[in-house]
C-alpha cells in the first residue's frame, strides 16, 4: 500500500469534509447509528472470532476483557453517538468578528484540525467513538487498532464507512490502516497528516513522538498524585484513594503516589493499611514505614506509572513540599487535593501545573466523557493551542478545576450513582 | 551560568506569577511605562553605541535600520504597554462551569502557559512587547535578543526589570541570556521551559525544532500567495500585490507568489509588469513569460521565501488549481484571494488551509497589532490547542478570514489611514 498516496488523497478529501454543513454530517452520525443497530449479529460474531483467538493466543485476562464489545458496549456506543449529534455544532463558530477599519473586517472562526492519525488499543468501542468524534468535528481519521481486535474493528469500520458513504461524506472521511508496518508509514506522512493521537503504553507514545513531525497528542504516562492535608476528612479520603488507585488500574487517571501531610498521617495510614489490605500494595518512605509496614519507595518509584494495585506513600511536611513533588515527578495530568480548607484547595489549584487539578473527589474522573464531552479522543499533557498572530489569548491555556465532595467513580460505575450534566 | 539551575528558579517563580491578581501584573505594566520614559537618554545612549558598532562591523542596511530604537520607537512601545494594560484580563476567565452531579463541579479556567523562552532578532522593541505581553497573561519569560543589539536590550531589561520588581512581579518574571551558548542551554531545559517562540530565518527555526523537546510555537518561513481571480477587481489587484509584495520585503507575511487566472492574466499581467517595473523583478511560468517578459520560474521558485523583491507568477486555470497549488507549496501562513465574487471567496477561504486566509487585501495585515492584539509573540502556523480530556472542542482550531475592499498597509504604515477598532 502506498501510504503517502493514501495519506494525500484523504488531506485532499479533509477540505471537503471541512465544508459539510452540520446537516450531513450530523446526518451522517444517526445513518451510522441505524447502520450499527442493524449489523449487531455480524458485529457481534466478528467479535467473538477475535475474543476466541485471544483466548488460543493466551493474551492477559485485562486485554481478553478490553476486547469484548457486545450489546451492552455497543448500546454505549450508539447512546454515545446520539449525544454527539445532538451537541452544538463546533465548526464555523465565529470566534471574534472585528472590524480593524471601514469596510475592513476581521473574523475568526472554529474549522477542523484536517487529518488526523489514531493509533488505538484493543477496545474497539475506542474506533466507533474517534470516528463519530472526528467526524462531528469536521476532521478525516486514519485509524489504526490494535491487532487482537482485528475482525471487530474491520467490521465496524466497515459499517460506518457504508453509512457515512450513503449520507454524503467524502470517501476519504475514515481510513482503517490493518497492518503494523502501516504506522511507521503513517509518521512519515507530515505532509498530509496534522496530527497524530497515540493511546498506548508510555513507550509506543515517545517512540511514536521521537518518530515523526506530525504534531503529538496526548500523554506518555499518567502519574497522578492524591495529596491528604492537614485539614482533609478522611472519611472521605479513604474512599478516594482506594477509587483512585483500584477502580480501574491500568488506566492513565489511576493515582500512583500518595502524599499525606505529617499531621494527618499517624491518624490516616493506619486506617488505609486496614481499608486497603487486600487490594493496594504500599511501598512507602522511612516515615510512612515507621506508621505502617511496608516496603521501601525508591526515586523509580515515584516517577513510575505502576499500571497495578501498588502505591507509593511519601509524608510531607507541608502543602508546598506537596505541590514540589507533584510538579517535579508527576505527569501533568491529574492530582487531587483532600482538605476541608477552601484555601488550601485553591493554593494547590493554582500551583499544581495539571490538566487537571482536583479537591475532594477520585482522579479517575478525568476522562471525557464524565466531563460532558460525549467522548474523547485521548487526553493531551500539552498545553498549546494557538494559530495566527499569537496575542494575549494564545499565551494563555486552561485547566480543569473539579470540586467534589467525597466523589467516587465507582460509584457511577456500579450504577449507584448517575451524571446529570447540567451547564450553570 | 548554569541554565537548567536558573530555568528551574524561573519555572518555581512561574507559579508565584500564574497567582497575581490582575492589579498587580497591570500596575507592572504602568511602572514599566514611567521606567521607560524616565530612562529615554540611557537607552538611546545605549542604542548609539549599538548602531555605530553596527556601522563599524558594515552590518547590512536593513539590520541597521530595525536596530534604530529612537523617541518614535519608544513613544509606539509605551503605547502598546498602555493598550495591553487596558486590555481584559486574559486569566483566571472561567470557560465552562458544569455540574457533572449534585455537588460535583467541574470549571474551566485559563492560566499562564508557565515558562515561555522566546529567541527574537535585531529589533529592540521586541524585548519591550515580549516582556509586555508575557507579564500581561502571567508567563515568565527567558530572552534572548540579537547580539548586534545588546547594549540596547541590556538597558531596556534592566529597566523593566527595576520597575517589574518593584511593582511585585516576582525574581524570575523576565531572564535574559546575554550568550550565543545559551541557546542551546537553553534548548535542553525540557523540564521547567514550557515552550519556546523563536523568531528568525526558516534554518534557525528548524534547527530549534530539531534539537529541542520543549515544543515550539511559532513558524519556519512565510510562503504568501496572492491569488486574482476571473472575478477579480484589477484596480484593487494592482495596489495589493504591489503592497504584499514591497510594502516590508524582509516579513514573513509578504507575498512571494502570485497566482493568476488564465482569464484575468492578459489583462492584468502587463499592467502589473508596468506598475511595479522599478520595485520587482518578476519570475513566470511559461505562460506568463508569454505575456510579461521575465526570467524563468522553477519548482524551487515555488517553495522559496524570497526576503527580496522576487515575486514568482503562475497561471492557473481554475480556483481549484489556485488552492491546491498553496496548499501543497506554501507554509499555511497568510493567503489572500482578489475576487467580487462571494462565493469564490467563500470557496477559497473553505479549502485554503491557512492560519489567515484574506479577500482583497494585502497579506501584510497578517499582525498581532493589526489585528487589534495590542502585540504578538509571534505567527504560529501550527493548528494544535488542546489539553486535557479532548472532546469536541480539542478537534477544532480557528482560522483568521479577513474581509476587505482593497485594503493595503502602506496606507497604515504612511499614517494615510489608521486603524479604528471596534468589536461588532
Amino acid at each position: 500500500m502506498d501510504y503517502r498516496q493514501i495519506a494525500a488523497n484523504v488531506k485532499s478529501d479533509s477540505f471537503k469534509m471541512a465544508s459539510l454543513p452540520r446537516e450531513i454530517r450530523d446526518g451522517a452520525l444517526n445513518a451510522i447509528i441505524s447502520e450499527l443497530d442493524a449489523c449487531r449479529d455480524e458485529i457481534f460474531a466478528a467479535n467473538r472470532a477475535d475474543l476466541e483467538k485471544a483466548a488460543e493466543d493466551n493474551l492477559p485476562a485485562p486485554i481478553q476483557n478490553r476486547l469484548k464489545f457486545d450489546d451492552h458496549k455497543l448500546d454505549d456506543c450508539i447512546s454515545g453517538i446520539k449525544g454527539l449529534a445532538a451537541m452544538e455544532d463546533p465548526l464555523f463558530r465565529q470566534l471574534l468578528k472585528r472590524q480593524l477599519d471601514e469596510g475592513l473586517t476581521l473574523v475568526k472562526t472554529t474549522c477542523p484540525i484536517g487529518v488526523i492519525g489514531v493509533i488505538f488499543e484493543s477496545r474497539p468501542d475506542a474506533l466507533v467513538q474517534i470516528s463519530s468524534l472526528c467526524i462531528k468535528s469536521g476532521n478525516c481519521a486514519i485509524l489504526k487498532g490494535g491487532s487482537e481486535a482485528a475482525k471487530t474493528n474491520r467490521i465496524l469500520f466497515d459499517t460506518i464507512y457504508r453509512a457515512g458513504i450513503a449520507a454524503g461524506l467524502p470517501e476519504g472521511f475514515i481510513t482503517l490502516i490493518e497492518d503494523r508496518a502501516g504506522i511507521s508509514e503513517l509518521l512519515k506522512c507530515h505532509e498530509s497528516v496534522d496530527l497524530i493521537i497515540p493511546r498506548g503504553s508510555n513507550e509506543f507514545v515517545q517512540y511514536i513522538m521521537a518518530n515523526s513531525k506530525i504534531p503529538v497528542m496526548g500523554h506518555a504516562d499518567g502519574v497522578c498524585h492524591i495529596y491528604v492535608d492537614e485539614a482533609a476528612d478522611l472519611d472521605k479520603a479513604l474512599p478516594i484513594v482506594v477509587d483512585s488507585k483500584t477502580q480501574y488500574v491500568a488506566a492513565c487517571n489511576t493515582a500512583e503516589t500518595l502524599l499525606v501531610n505529617r499531621n494527618a498521617a499517624d491518624r490516616f495510614l493506619p486506617a488505609l493499611a486496614e481499608a486497603a489490605k487486600d487490594k493496594i500494595t504500599f511501598r512507602g518512605d522511612e516515615t510512612s514505614r515507621s506508621i505502617m509496614n511496608c516496603e521501601a519507595a525508591t526515586d523509580e518509584d515515584y516517577e513510575t506509572e505502576y499500571l497495578d494495585y501498588i502505591l507509593t506513600v511519601k509524608i510531607v511536611d507541608t502543602i508546598d513540599e506537596a505541590i514540589s513533588h507533584i510538579n517535579l515527578y508527576g505527569s501533568h495530568h491529574t492530582d487531587c487535593i483532600i482538605t476541608e480548607d477552601a484555601d488550601a484547595a485553591a493554593y494547590f489549584m493554582a500551583n499544581v501545573d495539571s490538566a487537571g487539578v482536583y479537591q475532594n473527589c477520585s482522579t479517575r474522573f478525568a476522562d471525557g466523557f464524565r466531563y460532558g464531552f460525549g467522548a474523547e479522543v485521548g487526553i493531551s499533557t500539552g498545553k498549546l493551542h494557538a494559530r495566527g498572530p499569537v496575542g494575549l489569548d494564545g499565551l494563555v491555556t486552561y485547566k480543569y478545576k473539579l470540586f467534589g465532595n467525597g466523589h467516587i467513580v465507582a460509584d457511577y460505575a456500579s450504577g449507584a450513582r448517575s451524571f446529570d450534566f447540567k451547564d450553570l
